[in-house]
């Protein structure tokens, strides 16, 4: 097998889960890791999810088979663009973002080329509420679905890339994830629906209690199982959001909208039989029942 | 102890368990069931919920110590008028019903008078997305926090039904509940944005995602824990809900408008520093860090 070395840029909950992940399914070269924050990369090192640290993330990338990509949206924009000048074919860059038409327009033209890195941008579905390499786990990915958003021109890369591609996604099905393609547009779109949406939705909830009943300790226990999952993404710091709301902005307005709408329909009719259409629909989503869908 | 024959009269999700958490704790009176769904109290026989099957509810209830009116709101409140003349200063009847000012209301001039039954309203935080005495279990209480909203004038009942309220309540806690006492209007208030209001927000939820990708069956999965707990209560039937909307309207209605409010606070500042206020006051209600608090 082609990937002997590995490289993580970005040791926080991703990555370094990632990181743990390729090793308890037994990758047997180098993990290396590097952060902008030391501490969150000596942390992944403690973990195991990395073998090695590094001091300059260009040289690291520079050494490796694959570089893993696993920073907030805006961040790997930056290195997507400053790594494409230092690397070549025999070399794959691939990420985990949240957001891939951004990225995939970086991308295009330093990337991909036959004497270019090749660059496979994926997003894995799966996260939790707090980030950080001390939150990672080796089983983070364990049933998850990863999504992989090939770019245009994307069949132009290097043979060595290609087959980095190919071993890549090998090994990503062996962490457990079900692999699926879509393309950057409708990743965008769909992770807007089910992903960003339901983070904005949670924080606004979350955000209006606390508005509301800041007096009270007491309201999440009162509330019981229901109000501790619908708030639960409420404990999402900024930090993991910002760049995803400025990189799909108008696919989250656009969800967050209909939302709005949705929930003035329901209380506009609390008491008619239009609350038992809506009841019905939620449903079908979850049962599955839809007529429509058999 | 007084409490010698329990009725519970709607063996569904909430009823069943509670004549089940009842049995496990010991209780070793008995309890009889009626349900006005013949299967229903049938499954719950079964399961240990009841001991014995009654044919008419008024019989029933007249040969109690406690009548527990398990059923929905709109239902409990013609039990309750139809119960009053029935029973005597030597019964206590209580609810397990989500909204409290409407059965107070009712109950108001039938119960609690020295020569009347008791009437002591309760509401446990525990539910299921899923009714029905097959769904119930023993320890559905545990740990839960069961309110109580006694009304106005409850000070006047007689002694045999104070005592029976009282064994009640030490009956609650035995369940695994911690016991709070609130009044009806502020428990509705309360209700309306810690449990009917997360319900709403995850049928909207549920019901836009099922417009917009009916055909895509794979949605859930992909979505991952985020999606499945955002959506979980979608399930929740109609028949669970109508008679909540219908009773608790102002409440829900003011609580949706301010999430709209606040949803549209989020779509219009995704670019700006205002989300970052957002995620911090939602992290205040979940992490429980504002400086307001300590």
């Amino acid at each position: 097998m082609a990937i002997e070395r590995i490289a993580i840029l970005g040791t926080g909950l991703i990555g370094a889960s990632a990181g743990m992940a390729l090793r308890s399914r037994s990758f047997a070269g180098v993990i290396a890791g590097w952060d902008p924050k030391r501490n969150e990369v000596e942390t992944a090192l403690r973990m195991g999810a990395v073998g090695e640290i590094a001091t300059d993330p260009v040289t690291l990338a520079k050494a490796s088979d694959v570089v893993v990509l696993a920073g907030p949206v805006l961040t790997m924009l930056e290195w997507l663009e400053r790594l494409a000048p230092e690397l070549g074919p025999h070399q794959l860059v691939t990420d985990v973002g949240s957001v891939k038409g951004a990225l995939c327009a970086q991308a295009a033209g330093g990337y991909n080329g036959p004497e270019q890195a090749g660059f496979l941008p994926g997003h894995p579905m799966a996260g939790k509420e707090l980030g950080g390499a001390a939150n990672a786990s080796a089983n983070l990915f364990e049933g998850a679905v990863w999504l992989f958003t090939e770019p245009e021109g994307a069949a132009e890369r290097s043979a060595q890339a290609a087959a980095l591609a190919v071993e890549w996604r090998a090994w990503v099905a062996k962490l457990g994830c079900r692999v699926l393609d879509t393309d950057p547009v409708r990743h965008d779109v769909l992770c807007a629906w089910i992903s960003h949406l339901p983070q904005m939705v949670s924080t606004a909830l979350s955000a209006l209690l606390e508005d509301q009943f800041e007096a009270d300790a007491d309201l999440l226990p009162i509330g019981g199982r229901a109000l501790k999952e619908m708030t639960r993404l409420g404990s999402s710091p900024y930090s993991m959001w910002r760049d995803i709301a400025l990189t799909n902005t108008d696919a989250i307005a656009h969800s967050l909208l209909a939302l709005e709408q949705r929930l003035a329909h329901i209380r506009e009719n609390l008491k008619t039989p239009e609350l038992r259409e809506e009841f019905a629909r939620a449903n079908e989503f979850r049962l599955g029942n839809s007529p429509k869908k058999s």
